[in-house]
């Protein structure tokens, strides 16, 4: 149902982002990027939580010169994210990155940031150009404007980096506001190929980030616009991983894995929902294989969004009946309602599996 | 930025749904109905928490009994959720509820819907047809079919309901899958007046129905579409709430209140950012005003965001700079960044208030 924007395929590592390849979730790193081990062990976390890119912030040499022992230790793209000091880049780019994320904005001398391109397409890494609301002054602070020259801002960028013959480039430009950052995006999908990294920037607490991200980044991705993405939030980068699948699952851009359909409860409601799902979700977490699983309330609903499942139960009051593929199996009483779906979903695997 | 769609206004009790009205937030209370005291308990619990219409299920006889009890110790508008039975439907009228929620699929004799109808209108109530996509057999599952079936059907509600001479109607058509819901509410805007209201039904454990609602009720809001909104999620109703606002908010539809800017912390970040972010955001939470607080990990993006804020901290190593109206005034120890913020935060609306 979604018609992807046609960009051109660039590759952070073994990685591609844009072309045909699927859209991407990363994340970044919060460890010390110097402190090699801890830094090894969170990437390593991400990765197991399905992150496919994990971007380290390099502020200094150290944390440059840190990059090739991680490198070796991961199995994911490591990207280096450069501010202010084109040295770092250039020490980055030594040290084997995959790619180098910077705001030229922020190197003021355009010599510095012609080295770093000149060393990034002899190394074949691409550059994530990352404009960000944040480095742009707002002149009378109006929206437009900041869109505006947040777009222009990036084109420019462009065209100095093509006049160096450089096209290995994807483009980022966040702001911490929804309609901001889908303007923002949208307005320059539509002025070149380049692949789009797409995110809020300084989202907030995970409560407002998830919410702002799922709108903006899932109202891009859902008209076509965006390659790879990243949940920014202000708490452990594995919630963004797992808030950034979320957002591809909902969109079906992503396999559901076990999808549960389930009601918010109600004055109907008398079995307890909320513990049965809580407690089906944590069960079939990272089980391999597709498949809806249907757990409502009642027989209002139940019997409805169950047929639509693979497997369910319609509560009743102490029981509930059992679904399978659009048909009433039979009755359960409540006490066996989890053992019983776990069992089904098993079993519905296995037999998918061969 | 967003161009509401045209709706005629319809009226819940003192509360205008469509028509020149603010798009309102509501949730369904899962209490037993038939209980009044914990019913009531839980809406007043939901209206602190910021719910502006609350619906609670009518199974039976005796939980439409309680419904005139239950009103008059409320100040939000009650809608009864009627299945199956009309009579359930005319009893809760007979109590004074400000709206019915119903399927007309159902109630299968077309004369008890009429005589719902006609009930309503002589009680000056409006009716909100509710059409999920559980209610709707699947010829052969796919989705296009679902959608035009949904549009459809409700339509064809519409015509009935009309012919009485009514058209106090809100609309729904609540699909499990972002698309589908999304689809289904572009389709049924374009082709009536009614006022929508925007769900994503059985949207499963709160992990996945706030990104599910996020991007559907967010990407239907933003494109204009939507009247009141109702976050469904298996969890308890005061989520419903904080999400749905979660996601007005976003949209720069409700005044943001204390609005936190915070970055997601990165190896730059030497501070205790998300402790401090949780700090400020429980210190914060239901103060009046509107306020854009920044609270940057470091010195690469946070002047810029902190520029773009009435007030934020910017962290360095131990310390930080505060920053007031985009300018920094003056060096922070890392201990005393909340206490620091909290009054400046509270001098500022304290300021504004006069």
């Amino acid at each position: 149902m979604i018609r992807r924007r046609k960009t051109r395929p660039v590759w952070i590592g073994k990685v591609e982002v844009g072309g045909r390849a699927p859209i991407t979730v990363q994340s970044m790193t919060n460890t010390d990027t110097e402190d090699v081990r801890r830094t090894v062990r969170q990437i390593r976390c991400l990765e197991k939580a399905g992150c496919e890119i994990i971007r380290v912030a390099v502020p200094t040499v150290r944390a440059a010169r840190a990059l090739a022992a991680i490198k070796k230790r991961i199995s994911i793209p490591l990207v280096a994210d450069i501010h202010f000091r084109h040295t770092l880049a250039l020490e980055s780019i030594a040290q084997g990155v995959d790619a180098v994320r910077l705001n030229p904005g922020n190197i003021r001398n355009p010599k510095q940031v012609r080295r770093v391109v000149r060393a990034a397409k002899e190394a074949g890494i691409p550059i994530r150009i990352g404009v960000n609301s944040g480095s742009i002054r707002r002149p009378g602070g109006r929206e437009k404007d900041l869109v505006r020259l947040m777009v222009r801002r990036t084109l420019s960028y462009c065209t100095q980096f093509e006049r160096l013959g450089f096209r290995d480039i994807i483009l980022s430009l966040k702001a911490s506001n929804c309609m901001e950052t889908m303007e923002a995006y949208r307005t320059v999908a539509g002025r070149c190929d380049y692949p789009l990294h797409v995110g809020v920037t300084a989202a907030g607490p995970p409560e407002t980030a998830i919410v702002k991200s799922a709108i903006a980044i899932g109202g891009l991705v859902s008209e076509g616009v965006g390659d790879t993405i990243r949940v920014s939030l202000s708490g452990p980068p594995v919630a963004e991983v797992e808030a950034g699948i979320e957002i591809l699952k909902a969109l079906g851009l992503r396999p559901a894995g076990i999808e549960i359909i389930s009601c918010p409860t109600c004055g109907r409601t008398q079995i307890d929902l909320v513990r049965l799902v809580r407690d089906i979700r944590r069960r079939t977490k990272g089980m391999p294989g597709d498949l809806k699983v249907a757990i409502m309330g009642c027989v209002v609903n139940g019997p409805g969004e169950a047929r639509e499942a693979d497997v369910g139960i319609a509560g009743g009051k102490g029981f509930g009946y059992l679904f399978k593929n659009g048909k009433k199996i039979r009755k359960v009483p409540e006490v066996q309602f989890a053992d019983v779906l776990m069992k089904e979903i098993e079993r519905l695997l296995q037999k998918r599996g061969r």
